[in-house]
């Protein structure tokens, strides 16, 4: 606010203009979520007590109703129906939303908070893999949810899955199919995705005694399809071959797909194979993939209107949320009567 | 221009500050492609000139360096690595790049051009199917290069590729083997790339005398794998079959794939395939899919550089490129040793 503003009170206004405080209170800090009508009354009503509305005239014809949407990477077609969820919530409420694929670090910090500051944002999504501190100062710039990916005990708010138990659920059912040696291939560490559905891995082999050999665990540092092919071919050319793939990741379910034919091997007989978030790619190849359904749709939608919240409203209480997500049983696990 | 600035002679300013006047018109002109320091020169040569520098001050703090890129869809990953181009092109010249996936048509003209005020976009890049009039209107309005698809003749500048003769070469390539009754499916027909495509197929068809036969052309209404599923297994289970499918897409193509195996006909053996676009899953579908490669990056690339050519001079020629693809073989024409 301008120094000139200070002497304002609010309750006089409410009395002028008949209009709550908490309304008067974020037209005065030019927030989106007033009525064009109720703004006028505002403004009116602080004229005839005297106040200086010209700050605020000028903002009247530049709300801002911009939300941004970070993710790491359009190649990922993860994202795509996280975006159309976030998408819909945000038509839904009068907001526009742009997409943005830039990482958020150290280094980009400026130029990214000035690309927010000039485009006028009202919020931010994000879907990247970004440090702690770098989050804070985010949060304090402009309202932040995270969405999918997230740090907990942050105090901004998260929509995501619970990693842990969504990928032990997933190797359970390898095991219950009578799999003995489960192979994991696993995307960047650094994300905390990939530490988490690694931990699940782990306890479903030690729940079932199974034995754990960082051998057949296939470590990668990015979502790539060819990277995934050789690692996954030269353990089928190993000695004490794997009978299992759980992969993080539907690319490198294909991947797994593609390295049985090369070594000869059928599936889902000789190896079956599990993927993770039914991506269109998971259904699209021969055999199907049986995958870790993510409720995409639903996570981009419940973070745009967790933001929109906070957009409105500067003091809410952080909530939180953990969704649900499934086993799809396709054909990489189950021979069906027709492929 | 304002009134006030009518005055100037460019060539006394680049006298006094040793800078180009090629430069010195962009400071004018408020091109965001200039240097702060060079800006700050120019204005102090000119207001010790006596030239009125108000506006030119006030817009030296909110250079509009945004190129906003507008596709049809995030779902359809043939956009994926067109704008990893754009962006770089956008970053070498120090613009930010946001991504929309809004239709651009009279019932949203308003709030798109809307949303290009409020984020104070300098320009636009779009790879959506938008009506001729439209078109002019937003050219009007921002600087504007259309990318892919494209109306010619507009004066509006456009990277392409020619896809008359790349579907004329696929389905020559198919005819080369042998194909004597090759289907085809086809995209939304209102895209200009589905109607060049068409006629490609069909002049091949006829320079090679073959019947162009209405029953085996597909034409789905949007890029669905499960629509096209359903049509080609109908299509393989007609008492005529066709040998052989040419996708305007690699999803198409995919669905071919998938409709092959549940007919029981082997790939490429009893059906080969060919598909559009060389997107990721063509590589990573079993068999793996040959299939037409557009320049994708390039495509983006160049797009993008047009674009800023575009933003920094009011007046340069409109210069249209059309780019080459090629035909990229693999196992749904070719029986491989490994597959």
């Amino acid at each position: 606010m301008a120094g000139s503003q200070k002497k304002i009170t609010y309750s006089a206004i409410a009395e002028r203009s008949g209009i709550s405080i908490a309304t008067i209170s974020r037209v005065i800090n030019n927030s989106s979520n007033v009525k064009d009508d109720t703004r006028k009354k505002v403004i009116e009503a602080m004229k005839s007590l005297g106040y200086d509305t010209s700050t605020l005239e000028a903002n009247t014809s530049k709300t801002n109703d911009l939300i941004i949407f970070n993710i790491p990477s359009l190649d990922n077609p993860f994202y795509s129906l996280i975006i159309q969820g976030a998408k819909a919530a945000a038509q839904r409420n009068g907001y526009n939303m742009l997409i943005n694929e830039d990482p958020i670090d150290d280094r980009s910090f400026d130029s990214f908070t000035a690309l927010l500051k000039k485009t006028n944002a009202a919020g931010l999504i994000t879907t990247n893999c970004i440090a702690r501190s770098t989050l804070l100062r985010l949060n304090a710039i402009l309202p932040l949810v995270q969405c999918c990916e997230c740090i907990d005990g942050l105090n901004i708010p998260f929509v995501t899955i619970d990693d842990v138990s969504a990928a032990r659920n997933a190797v359970e059912y390898l095991i219950s199919l009578g799999k003995k040696r489960i192979a994991f291939i696993n995307g960047p560490i650094e994300y905390k995705y990939s530490q988490d559905r690694l931990k699940g891995y782990l306890q479903a082999l030690e729940q079932a005694k199974l034995e754990k050999d960082p051998d057949i665990i296939i470590q990668l540092q990015e979502i790539d399809y060819d990277m995934a092919v050789s690692a996954a071919t030269q353990l089928l050319n190993s000695a004490q071959r794997p009978d299992a793939f759980f992969a993080s990741s539907d690319v490198y379910a294909a991947a797994a797909i593609k390295a049985s034919r090369r070594a000869s091997l059928r599936v889902p007989e000789d190896i079956a194979i599990v993927g993770f978030d039914n991506i269109g790619l998971s259904s699209l190849c021969t055999p199907s993939i049986t995958t870790v359904n993510q409720p995409k749709f639903q996570l981009g939608l419940l973070s745009c209107e967790m933001l929109i919240k906070r957009i409105n409203a500067e003091q809410i209480p952080i909530q939180s949320m953990y969704m649900d997500t499934e086993l799809i049983v396709r054909e990489t696990t189950q021979k069906s009567l027709r492929s």
